[in-house]
């Protein structure tokens, strides 16, 4: 579409959005506020005016140590004050911080440290073994910053040259002049790791950021009162963000560092102690602690606590575990790395609130929710038009807005992800006539059947519910009349009682959930499925297996 | 200050911030949302849905007018659901809505719309006469838009050309496909009185009006679930924008259309009818509501609202008054034309709260406020130097960011209020060591007196406050000794009880409030102070007319 250019403002429109301005006005306007951080040997904490005093001298070391503006610095690192810190400094010199995912193999991390041309890695001490797997393999690496509380003679290392992050800190003058960043520059890197090929690179701006800090501060209702319990892994499209909203207003933040699923009881006492007013993380992650909230004697009171959750559906009884014996409530979003990642939301407007049963608001609230404002979201068919708002025809979720991704870094898979200035989010959804969307699968794993849609998701979900079932996945094959159909593949519970399950058994389970036409024509019951490195269920490769079992069985 | 480009971003940076993407989301996402609109027919509503379709139909008919990208579209209307119309559809097809502030005198008016050449002038029936008036010296405009209700044939007019609102979208067409538009594009145009010299022109562009909506809906706690009474004429710095923020966010809106301070009575019960959640207005206003409040049997529940406050200073009674009686909280904010208008915002740290008396809290509730985030304040003294943040040294305030005026639009009169960047307020604060921002004068009119500075408003306050005083005013004056010292104008109350007041009687009354140095070594009682033509103390003139006071006595 063509640009109008209307008559010219007068408004400062050449200031520049800089991510750094947040902090300095966090440091300066709410001085006192606590960031709180969990290390190896206990709760610490300190203001933000410390950590700004931190961050400034932070600046001054990487100026020191060489980082020229637009070079990559890659961190390896949990939840820790030191990378909040990175991600204040290295941008703020005009550099990129590029987030090192610690879950992903070594070999895609090279690879992702290699394309993006880390001149710099940061490595929590910790980690310390996993960076030096990779050293050898980096190739444009010139130095490493070694972040631990330990004096440096008492840690070894094969990384060379390498730097001591406090060590840095203590050499480093104090106060800063933050440069004035062009917006649009990059301000942290993320790779996506997708089901098939090379992680793709996506570079967030500053503008990008600041925007998407302020939209997801408004839909999570966060203001200097608050207190953000930050779960997600600020190595993934920066933890979901909301930490920069919490900056933003200067609310108290907590950053819970190394912890794994089974640290329940000391996350719910973090929460507990350090009074959670937000949190945010995988609804896999809440239903633990929920189990563990059941025991406690005394319930913690959460009432007004927000619990923002993403990825796949959090569970009812979730849900509502939560709100009764502590009063918080989750608000359900969706999202990608391409995303920043906020794109939906689930926020129940006050009208459907009085017009809704009971139920049917909790069956909205399972839904992934509305576009929050200032993007623009689509749903469109094969042909590219918008689906109706039905909320049952599926089609592929695209879309545009200040801090979508409009490319992948040097990538020539670029061209097959975008389509007309929108993000092909390869999801499939449906949109109901209040615009709430629900995804129903990802969009090449919908099956088509005489001309419907049918969720493999959805399937999926059904059958693992069954008590004999340790895991199952649905695809879609060829059929010769429907064009489509599903089958069901099965791995059994091990166990005597589990073994005489049958297929009929399987189905009638799940009948009553889905139409006729919907269940699978077959289930079959296999010792393993076949899954991608990062532990996804490979379609691809289950497809092609299967390929012929509807069309000459 | 250099601007560093670092590496490029891969987010969609050319992605422009367009102001009527946010009625947009509004109309998708809130479909059932009201707009309450008061006529004089009554209280009306329609819904967000409604409105758009509308919208819609105006930038059809605007088109068909033949009003062009960039040209100037002047509006003369009370808080309308016309107006609201007006503010998406105008720059919604790349035009620019002229504010036209129906209070300030018809040659003014005239003065406005010539300097900004405005080509059509929309009017609301009631205000035809001072459309009228002003016609024949306007030297641009080509069309007339009448807004009203009634039949064409119903209203005589020598306005000419003349088009009628409702008839024009009736014959326009449903639909219309927004253009996008460079987001540095003027949105609106409003211009400022100053106290001497003709109107300066504040064009804002759609960047700014669309980051100030967020941050603004982010400092007011704004979500679906509010109600906003919209107060603040819409005709002045767009009303102070929060109705832009309550677009943002799906609110509810209630436009009071036309009203004056005597409808106290109907207003409240329009906040009371329709459930306000958010409200804004001079702290004037808020004091006969109040009062009116005290008398009502059965006092409103504004339990969690919030009272946003600009202007002067609101008094302690009436701030405890709303909370005490209704729940409602007040939120002192500051700003001017140039600022969009929010630049200072009083909201309360956390850790300031727990620190603090509650007599502190009430005094800290007064200032005007920390910067709000995004926004870069600075006080400075007279060589531009910051003045310490002890709460007590008086600098002018000077703002810069995205969404603060860099020039005044075709006027020399820019460069004297412009420097390094920042906008000079010409107000002077002092700046507490938490960030709290006291404003104690206008700049030019703070007394120095022995190296020390002297609010002429905290004295003209002082004095006004003893019964015998009807109005006040206190200058600065050269003096020979201590640079310049304060001199009193005080106009006697009507009555002969006030007759026998003196000089003595009023330092006595304000004597305990001052340190002896700050009293006016002299107060003059006068029949009448003078004003400027909006009404404001000439002080220039006056200082003029005492010059010679202190000197040669």
């Amino acid at each position: 579409m063509k640009m109008i250019r209307g008559c010219p403002s007068t408004s400062m429109d050449d200031y520049q959005l800089n991510h750094t301005t947040i902090i300095r006005h966090a440091a300066r306007n709410f001085p006192e506020r606590e960031v709180v951080y969990k290390t190896a040997k206990g709760v610490e904490r300190y203001s933000y005016k410390e950590a700004y005093n931190r961050i400034e001298r932070l600046a001054n070391a990487l100026v020191q140590l060489g980082v020229k503006p637009g070079e990559r610095v890659g961190v390896l690192d949990w939840n820790s004050r030191r990378f909040f810190e990175s991600y204040f400094a290295i941008p703020g010199i005009g550099a990129v911080l590029l987030q090192l995912n610690l879950r992903v193999s070594p070999d895609e991390l090279v690879y992702v440290a290699n394309h993006s041309e880390a001149k710099y890695l940061f490595v929590d001490e910790s980690l310390l073994s996993l960076a030096e797997e990779m050293a050898p393999k980096l190739s444009n690496v010139v130095a490493f910053v070694v972040m631990t509380d330990k004096k440096p003679d008492e840690l070894k290392t094969s990384l060379s040259p390498v730097y001591y992050y406090e060590e840095m800190l203590q050499n480093a003058s104090a106060g800063y002049e933050w440069p004035v960043i062009d917006e649009t520059s990059a301000y942290s890197a993320c790779y996506t790791s997708g089901t098939t090929g090379k992680p793709k690179g996506v570079y967030y701006s500053h503008r990008c950021i600041y925007i998407h800090a302020m939209m997801y501060a408004l839909y999570a209702g966060l203001s200097c009162r608050d207190t953000l319990v930050q779960l997600v892994p600020m190595f993934h499209a920066q933890g979901w963000g909301i930490w920069q909203s919490a900056v933003f207003m200067g609310a108290k933040i907590v950053l819970p560092g190394r912890y794994s699923l089974e640290d329940v009881d000391s996350i719910v006492r973090l929460m507990v102690e350090e009074k959670m007013t937000v949190t945010n993380g995988a609804p896999a992650l809440f239903t633990p602690f929920l189990n563990y909230i059941e025991r406690m004697e005394k319930k913690p009171d959460f009432t007004g606590a927000r619990i923002i959750s993403g990825a796949t559906e959090p569970p009812l009884s979730t849900m509502k575990g939560w709100r009764d014996l502590t009063g918080a409530k989750f608000i359900h979003i969706y999202g990608a790395t391409e995303t920043a990642p906020i794109c939906l939301c689930n926020v129940l407007s006050p009208d459907l609130e009085a017009r809704l049963s009971d139920d049917e608001k909790w069956e909205l609230m399972k839904k992934q929710g509305i576009p929050v404002t200032g993007i623009d979201v689509k749903l469109v068919d094969v042909e590219g038009k918008e689906v109706p708002r039905d909320g049952k025809t599926a089609g592929e979720i695209l879309v545009k807005g200040p801090w979508i991704t409009g490319s992948y870094y040097n990538d020539d898979r670029s061209q097959a992800s975008f389509v007309d200035g929108y993000w092909k989010s390869a999801d499939a959804g449906a949109i109901d006539e209040n615009g709430y969307v629900k995804i129903v699968d990802r969009y090449k794993d919908l099956i088509k059947s005489g001309g419907e849609w049918i969720s493999s998701v959805d399937l999926e979900n059904a059958i693992a519910a069954h008590p004999s079932v340790e895991e199952a996945t649905v695809i879609g094959l060829k059929h010769p009349k429907w064009e489509e159909r599903p089958l069901a593949l099965v791995v059994k519970m091990q166990g005597e009682q589990h073994s005489t399950v049958t297929e009929q058994d399987i189905i009638d389970f799940i009948a009553p959930k889905f139409a006729r036409w919907q269940l699978p024509d077959k289930v079959k019951f296999v010792e393993a499925i076949k899954k991608t490195s990062v532990g996804k269920f490979d379609k691809k490769r289950i497809r092609n297996d299967y390929a012929e079992e509807y069309i000459n069985p």
